[in-house]
């Protein structure tokens, strides 16, 4: 270790403590603190975060970081420090760009916002919001011109939760899809469909609880390194590889909503629990890039948990534990499964509309971003791209525009990675099958293990160590393609729809 | 605000925010951190009180709180601000006495202590405990000549848990307790018992968990500021009057067990969540006194919770949500409640045979300090006390000496103010019916909450601002006896063993 590298880590440990106690207090917040505690929690989460940005963009840090990447230090790294004090260099020559009192306001900006979007979407009225969002968008390209001049603003954007995939690229694979896509989902949606309303009924929460653990158990979620719990929506948060958590809503009158939720937040937690544990403590230890980390759930809550042969195993099991659908047969269970339908709510969207939800949201930011259409005209577009292509518009603004709280803390650029996940998964799902043979043969002889092992040795072992093109042409040797999800809708609702 | 408020109040701010994230850490760990997270959790947690040492014990600090100690500062503040002044003053006085090498040394071999007492426990061999404990009582006894050179050490350990109840107090209320006591229980032991196998059977936690949340809100809990949650042991954790958290562990087998836990740890919850809101944020928002908390947690446990009227309106909601229940009418249902029997595990003894445990422990404490009987020779003390008050003889040493933590972590001292909360319980009770009338008639008419009431005007306003003798002055009229617990317990069970 060379002194330089030894007060590094030092610095580097500090920050990982507060790091750590920052992700604690949001953790309870979402998850325990009753509602006269909060506001305590809050406070003491300004405090930490405030204490943390101060260490994060000191002058000392800088210069240790700047020194670590000199060559003489920089080789004697092991691969995750590397990318520890690459990132942090980068990230650090651009952060400091930004004054203070610049941040501080956008700070404060984004926390009105966000509580302007709340009593906006809880009045249904998107003119509440309206000038915050106009704000963010200000804002949003004001701290850019600090730390990106000259660059592309939506491009930048984009990077940020998906680096090395810019606007190019990804109009490319979403032009791709959607040529394809949309003519199979108006034919699905002509098609007759199952009825859903045989699912009426009540469904113990305390009972899906145990199907939640079933569920993660049965993936491989690791109970030694992980923890259930309910919040208002679903989520997963890892302190590291040992400390995984999810979390799930349970409704009483719907039995699908928590199971593919645990399977989606599983396939996130069984990512960050199969990183090298060499990368413990570095930048990298977990996965940066939005789309390849949703790539993960997605794979796991579409691509094996819609598969028919992923329940074959274990429906009895579930019947057992969540008595109420006994009433079903595995056939009537797995069509409720991939019913497809159109749908306002993005979240509770199957996995083919879903795809449009995101295209349209992706062509909305184009149009904030690249023809500047104001605030105010965007409700109007929002509608217009349900009808053109769903064919439904939203009966008003909460389950239109104001749905998702995306765009109210400036998460502008997130919305295509989960989109770019499922196009990934397709092209993930050949490559496993050619590696491993047919994943419905897999799942019905009760494998999955097989293919997490697949899924943690080709991807999750990284973190965040190669970049998510890195990781496609590793896995797959090809360029990024649409194709490959294309054919598996296709096969699959084929199929199922009879079409 | 003078200007030295204001810089106090700014570090006493920071202050806070520590040890909230020190108290949301140890949480963490004890409900809900998986197996491998722990040492994640543990070294974030050995960071924070690092520092928070660190920073409490500053000479910074240590000159803003002398300055508000000085009249002229100190009439000007509230007082819960001169609580805490002058409780720091104290405390730092003593504490900066303490050379930073012993202290070190002291905490490291603490943490082998406990190591080794959990070690010694499950191997129920206390020969691998005996040279820790011998290490802490030294360590005990030289921390003590730091900081209190010269006084009595057990007076001193007794004055850290129950400020201003020394031995002399102590030793005269206990053989008061002890000579009516030992006679009674003796009488009650030889008299018919109770069936207590037909309870044998199954009892769903999630049941359980149901009832439990029943009782807490019957008593006054409020959930509003406050949550339930699992753990091993049942523990009450607060960090503010608008966030106290109670856990409780649910056994398949016992359905008494986590009811008696929920209303006991409510006891102390409902405490904390009635404080002074003006007391916020100073030393004075919670009770540091032991044997005061212990006593509000044991009047809901005992004084309430054993009593068949607390059951009468509730006693048909708790088989609604517990079927298994219904087997049992009240009458079998509270004779349960108050079975007395000789047992060897503290916790888990009836209200009666609870004193004796705590006698055992107060005398073998003042063996070790005032007779100094080595470690080796007290597990053969404990067993002999044991036979002569409750007439059984431990098998092994984990069912005897082993089965406590507290002398692990040198928490000597501890003990008696378990059973100093019982005996202001008697006087309280004493007190409340002087106001309210027949505490029997209050609880078959539902009217719990008057209690409540009574105990958050008369008791848990005040936080830590009267010491334990001032509660029993206000609050009693009275000098500190045990004769009301006493009284309580002939009557009581005189009527329930027809003696």
């Amino acid at each position: 270790m060379s002194p330089a590298f030894e007060k590094f880590k030092a610095y580097l440990d500090k920050l990982n403590h507060y790091s750590r106690v920052i992700n604690l207090l949001s953790w309870d917040m979402y998850t325990t603190t009753p509602k006269l505690g909060f506001d305590g929690m809050a406070a003491t989460d300004t405090y930490f975060s405030t204490e943390y940005f101060a260490l994060y963009t000191s002058d000392e840090f800088y210069e240790l970081v700047k020194t670590l990447n000199e060559p003489e230090e920089y080789e004697q790294l092991t691969p995750g420090y590397q990318f520890t004090v690459r990132k942090y260099k980068k990230n650090l020559e651009k952060d400091r760009k930004i004054p203070k009192d610049f941040y501080e306001r956008f700070t404060a900006a984004r926390n009105e916002s966000q509580r302007a979007w709340t009593e906006a979407k809880n009045a249904a009225d998107f003119s509440i919001f309206a000038p915050h969002l106009e704000k963010m968008i200000e804002y949003t390209k004001q701290q850019l011109a600090y730390t990106d001049p000259g660059k592309d603003v939506y491009d930048t954007l984009l990077g940020l939760y998906e680096e090395g995939m810019d606007s190019t690229t990804i109009d490319k694979v979403f032009e791709e899809l959607k040529e394809g896509l949309l003519p199979l989902t108006r034919k699905i949606l002509s098609a007759p469909q199952p009825d859903s309303s045989i699912f009426k009924g009540y469904y113990d929460p305390d009972a899906q609880k145990k199907v939640e653990k079933l569920l993660l158990s049965y993936m491989g979620f690791s109970f030694d390194a992980g923890v259930t719990a309910e919040s208002e929506h679903p989520f997963t948060d890892g302190f590291s590889r040992y400390d995984v958590r999810v979390t799930n809503h349970f409704y009483e009158d719907n039995p699908f909503s928590s199971m593919f939720s645990a399977i989606h937040e599983g396939g996130h937690a069984i990512f960050e629990q199969n990183v090298d544990p060499a990368l413990t403590g570095t930048a990298a230890d977990d996965c940066c890039y939005m789309g390849v980390h949703e790539s993960q759930s997605r794979f796991y809550e579409n691509i094996l948990g819609r598969n028919r042969n992923f329940w074959i195993p274990i429906y009895n099991k579930v019947q057992e534990l969540l008595p109420e659908l006994k009433r079903f047969s595995l056939d009537e269970f797995i069509r409720e499964c991939n019913h497809i339908q159109a749908s306002f709510i993005r979240t509770e969207a199957d996995e083919v509309t879903y795809c449009m939800h995101i295209l349209i949201r992706y062509e909305i930011e184009q149009a904030i971003f690249r023809d500047h259409v104001p605030a105010s005209e965007l409700p109007a577009l929002w509608n217009q791209k349900y009808q053109e292509y769903l064919g439904i518009t939203p009966a008003n603004d909460a389950e239109g525009i104001l749905q998702d709280m995306h765009w109210s803390d400036g998460s502008f650029g997130y919305f295509p990675t989960y989109l770019l996940g499922s196009i990934y998964d397709g092209m993930f799902l050949e490559a496993l099958e050619k590696d491993l043979g047919s994943v419905d043969d897999i799942l019905a002889a009760g494998e999955i293990r097989k293919i997490t092992r697949w899924l943690n040795e080709n991807i999750h072992w990284y973190g965040s160590l190669r970049l998510p093109k890195e990781v496609i042409e590793k896995v797959c040797q090809k360029e990024l393609s649409a194709k490959p999800l294309l054919n598996y809708f296709e096969d699959k609702y084929s199929k199922i729809y009879q079409l």
